[in-house]
């Protein structure tokens, strides 16, 4: 069981893991970040317990860490208690979700392992925005999708605000990174995937018109799409049938309607 | 055509309708709000234009505006010429979209009016979330659904973050407000629709089975979602297929998923 440990001075080192939150040395994805994972309020922590990423530590206001002790049976790991103006104060904003845990990193598993397990995966090109990414997993978990390949120029899921707004399914479902660009995907091909891109362009056939089978959906950044490279890499071209006038869909929503029609096939 | 107008000092009382617009009496939904319909950037601009809703000026820098130029043809509106800084100062924050307009609101269309243009609608039931709405009307007009009817507790879609995060599509989707609740409901059913809660109550059935005909989905909030009331008044309950221990999807990302099982039928 988690060891609860009152705290009264902003300044005790022990909570040093969860100084300065929004600063940019925080930030995983840039030089000098400590890359912890963060997790941001009960059902996140809760989530993050439940992950293969291991707890260093947790910081809450009384209610919530009593909230999370059923979830910390089992875990050898500080519970730090303060008020919530104390945690503002170490954080550095102030915190409406009364709790923090953060955690290691933990290893990738590899692209193929994440494939043999999968039916349908989603594989990201440029995805930099870190909302439409945690949005867009917490939609893969919503809709049943085995995996995210994160190709070139996308950025890291597991920084703190991406895993907020996955409501914490970053540390769920699992995700790799495809080094070799575009040709990582033959991978997924000799595990016997399909790779449909997902773009707006008249010329490609319905998402509907699809056939079954494994599939990896291609999915580019908002504004420029995929680049030429990965369209020429995939086996098809799929759109989801837009209104007239209207340019497309967030990644995170045009995702959502392509894991709802490809999963629901079983 | 609208005549453009160089500014250069901030306090111009011309400048009056763009002044202070995150002050919150700027929000037409709070009393003293002065209840112009706010659109920023280009795109957004160029659609307000195209709109019902009548323009009174423009605020942009040199560039911004004479890109809107066509668009402004046939329209007698000033548009302000000034720097980004005075624009800043006038506004309240800093724009990085570089021009705005201001319009006047339009009389809703009937419920019977949207009804009688359209095979599906949306309805909403306590949709407060400013971002989610306005993500709702973009979904809306990308999927081609036919309007949007607003139940109780909706927010308003002209409030300017609804505005800018639809992309402008809430002056697009025609949209109008249900008073009686759930009766209303009933002149749907005069127009020949199905009236089906999406929930996602297993007992609910899967989304796909929903037959054909004119189908209008009603929403409820992320979180409590719809009320025994709005259940009880719907002809049918439907919901998307989730992955174990998902609760569910964002309310505009489950509106998609929505829109595009109903919209594809033809």
């Amino acid at each position: 069981m988690a060891e609860k440990i009152d705290v009264d001075d902003e300044r005790d080192p022990r909570l040093d893991d969860f100084r300065d939150l929004s600063a940019a040395d925080r930030r995983p994805d840039r030089p000098g970040g400590r890359g912890f994972v963060i997790a941001e309020g009960t059902v996140v922590v809760r989530r993050l317990l439940r992950s293969r990423f291991p707890p260093r530590a947790l910081l809450g206001v009384e209610r919530r860490i009593a909230d999370l002790e059923p979830d910390l049976a089992g875990f050898d790991v500080p519970a730090y208690v303060t008020s919530a103006e104390t945690m503002a104060n170490v954080v550095g904003f102030h915190l409406n979700r009364g709790v923090l845990a953060v955690a290691d990193r933990a290893p990738q598993p590899s692209v193929r392992e994440i494939a043999r397990a999968a039916n349908v995966l989603a594989v990201l090109e440029g995805v930099g925005d870190h909302e439409n990414l945690g949005a867009l997993f917490r939609n893969a978990a919503a809709l049943g999708i085995g995996g995210v390949l994160l190709g070139p120029r996308c950025s890291d899921p597991l920084y703190r605000r991406s895993v907020r707004v996955s409501m914490g399914h970053v540390l769920r479902v699992p995700f790799a990174t495809l080094a070799a660009w575009p040709s990582g995907l033959d991978v997924l091909r000799e595990e016997g995937f399909r790779v449909a891109a997902l773009t707006p362009h008249e010329s490609a056939m319905p998402l509907r018109e699809l056939g079954g089978g494994r599939v990896a959906l291609l999915f580019g950044s908002e504004g420029p799409g995929l680049t030429e490279d990965a369209l020429g890499a995939a086996d098809a071209r799929v759109r989801i049938p837009m209104a007239g006038g209207v340019d497309s869909l967030n990644v995170a929503t045009a995702a959502a309607v392509a894991f709802y029609e490809l999963a629901g096939r079983g």
